[in-house]
């Protein structure tokens, strides 16, 4: 990718990460909502730097089909409470254990284990709570509302996200595996990522072969995503992680590098890429976000 | 209330029970989906001999105003698994660390406590999968289905059940306090039994006085259950309870019985009893099985 096209990327997804970020503090209740630590918790790790990946795709999915922000805007917001909520527990001692998130302190090192974990659970259902609010109901379709909300929440239960961490937390330990590898990247980060890309989609009255292009695309950049992250865990330094990098390795989880190296993992996540990319083929210069997003993911610091 | 009425009140939530039971099983995956151990987990915790007063109502309010048992059924179950989830993540050792629940050790004594956060995740989302699932789409009014989603997310989360715990944990070894003790128990019970009602009507196309008295009724009786499972948790005996009895007592957990004595206690509850009675005077007999209900709440083993 030229660095001219990397540079707008920058200033694209800067320019929509301020325009998240905006809406999500319209959506949080104010710090001094009683009681203040539950509030503070959630507004706490909502503004801890996240890079709103799964918003702007979700967003992006709809500028390429020419959706209206509007009415994209509140359900990619919801898609990053839930992902932050995914942070929150998988950061809580009784699963992954980790002190730092993106430099800062995680929720349960500064608000207690219990504030941490009930942050968490309100995040998940305030997710649904703003979808199903009075002014995004006036706005959208509520037939695709309906799907928008079963897509999510397939994508972030029993048959997604949920079912990822459990398996990795199981495997921890075990001898890696590609299968066991494969369902857990898919569901743990590649379903949230693919229903984000498709929520715009559907929001935008995309017609049924855009939505199937679209969904394509977010199945494998998820994966693609997933594995640049382990690599970035093996690889980079621990700055560009925000916590202590080899910290995979030493609870021994499942990852990527472990289980095919560190070249045959970059390729691996190079050719699905690719596939990304191919698969909006069909889709004109509007999906050029789309595209940049795709390359900017394995572009990253490594 | 005649013994009579009370064996009668008694047949009718075993029946609604058996029933309730029947669908939760329908909709839960099977215990061998992989990983096993977070399937076992949710049905352990749905099977572990819940008494389904929020499903009950539910369907009692729905009967109350000529609604069809399929239509409000999937919202029943789904309130029951919101329910569940709640009560796997306050057993948690970070919260009331309880290791018993109705008799049967908690989630997080079998399954460890990743898991049991795991299956309390895992349940709160699947409910918003039933709700917005194609079968319930194409049996109810897509803007009844968005209202009901948004009531309970917002009965469950930062402005009720979640606002409500974490008040609950933060009051402990404080003074007690009439109005903190009654911002929790609105927050912590009483929203999701008021939504329960209130779901049970709206999906039943009732009319806006109908709705009106029904969540009247299920504001009182909410706080009434809470106060009866408070003065249980002092006098009962730890059989009927399935846990220690005085366990609140030793956490020093803000109650009814604490701040104003049994007695007053019980008083409290009469009189939420009677004015949840009273303001469905204007429904005729099919609203007799949600009268039974609110005096069989006060007229447990006490």
């Amino acid at each position: 990718m030229a660095s001219g096209n990397e540079f707008d990327i920058r200033e694209y997804l800067q320019f929509r990460k301020r325009m998240i970020d905006a809406a999500l503090g319209g959506y949080l209740p104010p710090e001094d909502a009683y009681p203040p630590a539950i509030f503070q918790a959630v507004r706490y790790s909502i503004f801890s730097g996240g890079k709103r990946i799964r918003p702007i795709l979700c967003i992006a999915a709809a500028e390429a089909v020419g959706g209206k922000l509007d009415t994209v805007l509140p359900v990619a917001c919801a898609l990053e409470l839930i992902h932050t909520y995914s942070l929150i527990h998988d950061d809580l001692p009784a699963m992954d254990n980790d002190d730092f998130r993106r430099g800062h302190p995680t929720s349960h090192k500064v608000f207690g284990e219990a504030i941490a974990i009930l942050a968490g659970d309100a995040l998940l259902t305030e997710a649904f709570h703003i979808i199903a609010s009075e002014s995004v109901r006036q706005a959208v379709n509520h037939e695709t509302l309906l799907q928008v909300i079963h897509d999510i929440s397939e994508a972030a239960g029993l048959y997604g996200m949920v079912a990822g961490q459990a398996a990795d937390i199981l495997s921890e330990g075990r001898e890696p595996e590609i299968t066991a590898l494969e369902f857990i990247h898919h569901r743990k980060t590649g379903a949230m990522i693919g229903v984000s890309v498709k929520s715009g989609a559907l929001l935008s009255d995309a017609g049924e072969g855009e939505i199937f292009a679209l969904t394509e695309y977010g199945r494998n950049i998820g994966l693609a995503f997933q594995i640049a992250d382990d690599i970035l865990n093996v690889a980079g330094d621990s700055q560009a992680m925000g916590k202590e990098t080899g910290s995979d390795q030493r609870s021994r989880k499942l990852t990527y590098p472990a289980l095919m190296g560190l070249e045959a993992s970059r390729q691996k996540a190079q050719s699905l890429i690719k596939e990304a990319v191919s698969s909006i083929s069909m889709l004109d210069h509007r999906a050029d976000p789309l595209r940049m997003i795709a390359n900017y993911v394995t572009a990253r610091e490594y």
